[in-house]
């Protein structure tokens, strides 16, 4: 595949780059008011997310406004759950929710992985995503494909609901019934990988696990409960497709920083809670860096925004094995401006850096 | 003052001990019946947070149950806001909320300390704690005075609630005005220090500050935002109160762990997703740890109880500087029982690690 950018993809290699490549997450999201528009069309969430029309609009809607150098797939991390027929609903104001979770061993031992053709409209929204950014055979930037991590998707499995007990039936199952919790996560594990693997065929150029729930754990429940998941993915997918780049992005996991370099991706996101030069001492200098503004920035002013890049970024090169983006998604509070502005100086500044002698 | 039990204070120096000296976070709360009779009698939790009789009550119900090796006085970290008249109210079921939240300039700089004899109330419950607790002169164990920090005590008097969006509000202060936040902080620090220091005076035998939102920074800003107040209240009560031992307990804050270990202060909590004997390693010998159960072990079962117990203390030595709690306060659901099984686990397996070569 050509690419008429293809600076992202360059960020996983050794080059020394002419500036820090950028994208945000959830940049196609609420603080659009033409997401918000395109979005008021569907009853749900996850009708929006099926259809492929909804996820190429969407996708294309900042790729308009700002220079970005990737696109990603417009899509939830719990369609694999979703297609195990939980019984996932999105209330109003409100996180996801399963009718049915899996609370009890009865329940997991049914539990089976679902054919992964219930998922084709994620396939198809890929597909159609990256028809999308082609022109003439070469695309404009990079497409992510992505998934939740197995640890993340049986929290949510196991706990019903997103929940600010932070997760107490899974860390009780953890204790008490580890080998249950094992199995879903089996489970999971071997969904992700052909999940992942028929997004790239499908026509995704990098992939990446979001595993936001990776911080309730200590760093040895951490490589017993993600790692072991994590390093499977990152081996199967090697195998199937050596180059497409896997990140993977732990949030709130800083105590298990140098379990997550342990996982063999090409790179690791970096909550806004971490300094990115200290991250860089844990990991090593051969995986890639993915973070870490803090979205609460988007809603300052721009002169704010300039000073929390260069305060990011002191002591650390964004020149190198480095993806400029939030530590976290944007907010709905965010100002398009001054997402404007985030782009504008993490360009003019990382160029700069470059200068340097 | 003489102890009958004084394990807690000897995990203070550089002795090694026949066992774990053991407390717990919220050891008098809502998993004890007998506490919530005594605290369905008063209207609010401000009420009952105001009888100084209320507070021994309750304060010696988990000592009659468990061998505990130290008492907390019972109150709430948000004494000092709510003696600015910023309107604190507990909702049913909710978080604490301000009325009047530090949104603006003109709020801040109207913002003044509280005469600490608008606290006289904490003090009284510090004094009849330690007179419930003194048998013929003689103390049955030591008792802790607390406060929350002084950016803990900032985030809830700026944001106005404890809140889901980790403290947006204040966020964006640190970015757009860090002059406003330090002003609070500035007068929070200063109220902190004599407020412990008079629960010091009052009976408190070690003080602790509860740094609950610690977490949402990063370690610069950790560094910037609430090392620079810790480390003033630590060296303020080492000049008073130097026989005080001082316990800083930043929750959520593992990435800030070698930061922390920079205030002087003379322990360290550490919450249950982190790993007790890497931060052993990364704040070295000096400091007295103290944790870090999870809180979620005490809805399980005994046997769970004493694998976790064993888990957490693997590599490390749980006889030196440390005192044995759970890594955040008990949950409502924790079982009586099985916070005894808890207590059991710890001294047994803390006096057999004694035994070994």
């Amino acid at each position: 595949m050509q690419f008429k950018n293809d600076l992202f993809l360059r960020a996983f290699t050794d080059e020394t780059l002419p500036r820090a490549p950028l994208w945000l997450m959830r940049q196609a999201g609420r603080y659009l008011p033409e997401y918000r528009q395109s979005r008021s069309k569907f009853p749900s969430f996850m009708d929006a997310c099926r259809s492929s029309d909804f996820c190429v609009e969407v996708m294309l809607q900042p790729l308009a406004r700002y220079p970005l150098d990737a696109a990603i797939l417009f899509s939830d991390i719990l369609t694999i759950p979703d297609a195990m027929n939980l019984g996932l609903t999105f209330g109003v104001g409100e996180g996801p929710r399963f009718a049915s979770p899996l609370r009890d061993e009865t329940t997991i031992r049914a539990l089976r992985a679902p054919d992964l053709s219930s998922l084709h409209y994620v396939f198809d929204a890929v597909s159609a995503c990256k028809r999308a950014l082609i022109d003439d055979g070469v695309a404009r930037v990079p497409l992510i494909g992505f998934a939740g991590s197995p640890f993340t998707l049986a929290c949510y499995m196991i706990e019903g609901a997103g929940s600010s007990s932070e997760f107490a039936a899974v860390r009780k199952m953890m204790f008490q019934r580890p080998d249950l919790l094992k199995r879903v996560l089996e489970i999971n594990t071997a969904c992700v990988i052909d999940y992942l693997e028929q997004q790239a065929r499908s026509g995704a150029d990098v992939l990446m696990i979001f595993d936001s729930w990776g911080g309730v754990l200590s760093p040895s429940q951490y490589e017993k409960f993600s790692l072991t998941s994590l390093q499977q993915i990152a081996s199967a997918l090697k195998q199937r497709l050596p180059n497409t780049p896997l990140i993977c992005f732990s949030k709130g996991a800083a105590q298990s920083f140098s379990s997550q370099a342990q996982a063999s991706v090409d790179g690791l996101g970096v909550d806004w809670q971490s300094d990115l030069s200290q991250v860089r001492t844990q990991v090593g200098e051969r995986i890639t860096l993915q973070g870490n503004f803090d979205p609460a920035i988007c809603a300052t002013d721009a002169e704010s925004v300039r000073q929390h890049v260069l305060e990011r970024w002191r002591g650390f090169n964004p020149n190198r094995r480095y993806v400029a983006n939030l530590g976290h998604g944007i907010t709905p509070d965010a100002s398009p401006e001054l997402v404007g502005a985030l782009v504008e100086a993490v360009r003019k500044i990382s160029e700069k850096t470059l200068d340097k002698p």
